[in-house]
């Protein structure tokens, strides 16, 4: 298990404390995969491949759990968008024999920002959304990356109707603690199998599974703008933010003793910071209380198939 | 205080057990709001304004609670919306005195539908999404209306950073409890004003708070397509599912105890399978399980501001 961990792990700086059984990992998720869908009721995934690690990952893992012939991967480029994405993504769905389609989705997001009546301006610096981080990109590019994964999330959830299927979520837990995700875009989905595996770990797993080699290696990339790349946009490499939020999350270490054992100050207080300023994005919006029993506060249930027992 | 309360109810049939204090229903909401700012570091306000009267009570109580010159509203028509739900919008954001924009959804949608590479057809039957109920539309008509109400989302979320405040929603407590809502669609907020009040509560407080007669006194419709109204659709008024919810939720009466009380057999048993149905529309997607802390099993925080304790 040892020498299978670091021969995962060779084309990328894996921290040790982070390091997976690849094996127990990918069985549960395939698990999680199926119990999800018979529990909804269904035996068909979609998913939006973008030509990145985390959704080709995914999707190898769905076709895994369910067959290629049940899984519709959606292919959905704005014009910005790198064509060599896209090469990647058709791969993806080429190795994996599964049904693919395209949709070009710069006819819904020119609509709104070129023929609608979209503000010219921020008016305020404030953002309630993804945020700017290190050398990353101006309030315009933002907004257009935002409102981008948001037409991605309408597109998805439009094609689960057609092809029959629930959406596949495609978010990592780094991206999930610090709130590098889209409200209501990117983190929308019916189940999400990755999001309790670092950006490290997913590396890991999709070296093991085998993710094509170009796709595990590239820099990770939201593809929102051109030349973005997530560590550029936060100025610190995915290896350090993990083992970082790990010793904070999975560790409960405080700031203070996370520092204590070696790693920067200003890093561990600014994602400190980013977690806690991301809750919001983890949780359903809150109700104002008024009846007897309010949903997500004393109204709560698992999912369940109707006709199950509620009380 | 009951005078008043028939006084609120006068206008449509408000069932007694559901009836509320308004005075006191009008406090705590307009708290909450005040609240729901507070903690995220917000002073202002957008919400979308459809004309209906959902999103006309949250525009005078967000008005109330941060002054309207602190809240704008949006009006997200498509070109088949109804022009008269656009003259009631208008008039709620004139009698406010608030800041209130337009935004013709019709280039975003049709971006999709007409340009861009939509399915054509439903290739299964299954629905995961907003439940074609009664004489309601078929498949491509709730497509449509799905896409709509996703890409407001996307347009009001623009808007909360150009505007720089939070999103209100505008749900209530029966549409979220039955699932007559659009998943990532109209339930994305910053917070829910209304999610505890059921429609028939929703008319009494409007009534209470001034909300034009026009707006309490038409049918209640999502104007997803021309014609539309949730009871058609629905095949129940919304005076009997209020009261059947309110004795399945609220009261945590079985079924079969809700129909000894003389409610219809097959309508409680309906809407008993739709809550159960809609239990996904109130959660956070499942993430698998696979490190020490989880986002939505075992890590779980109430929102808090940066710099806040987490442990």
């Amino acid at each position: 298990m040892s020498a299978e961990r670091v021969g995962d792990a060779a084309a990328f700086e894996l921290p040790a404390e982070l390091a997976i059984d690849t094996r127990v990992a990918r069985r549960i998720v395939v698990d999680f995969i199926r119990s999800q869908l018979r529990q909804a009721g269904f035996e068909r995934v979609v998913l939006a491949l973008s030509g990145g690690i985390d959704s080709a990952l995914v999707a190898y893992l769905c076709a895994e759990a369910v067959g290629p012939e049940r899984l519709l991967t959606v292919l959905m480029p704005y014009r910005t968008s790198s064509p060599d994405s896209r090469l990647d993504a058709e791969d993806v769905a080429s190795r994996l024999g599964c049904a693919s389609t395209l949709v070009d989705i710069s006819p819904i997001v020119d609509g709104y920002f070129e023929e609608a009546n979209a503000p010219a301006e921020a008016a305020r610096a404030e953002s309630v959304d993804r945020t700017a981080q290190g050398t990353g990109a101006g309030a315009s590019q933002l907004r257009r990356g935002n409102f981008m994964a948001r037409a991605r999330m309408a597109v998805i959830y439009d094609h689960s109707v057609t092809w029959g299927g629930l959406v596949a979520g495609t978010g990592n837990k780094t991206e999930t603690l610090i709130g590098y995700t889209t409200l209501w875009g990117d983190m929308a989905c019916a189940f999400n199998p990755l999001g309790d595996l670092y950006k490290s770990q997913v590396r890991q797993l999709a070296g093991h599974i085998g993710v094509p080699e170009a796709i595990v290696a590239k820099a990770p990339s939201a593809d929102l703008w051109p030349g973005q790349t997530d560590e550029t946009e936060m100025g610190l490499p995915y290896a350090v933010i993990d083992r970082i939020l790990f010793s904070l999350v999975d560790r409960r270490r405080s700031p203070a003793e996370t520092i204590a054992l070696g790693f920067d100050e200003a890093a561990v207080l600014r994602l400190d910071r980013m977690v806690a300023a991301a809750e919001f994005k983890r949780q359903m919006p809150p109700i104002a209380k008024l009846g007897p029993r309010t949903a997500g506060i004393d109204y709560l249930y698992p999912r369940r198939r109707p006709g199950s027992a509620r009380r």
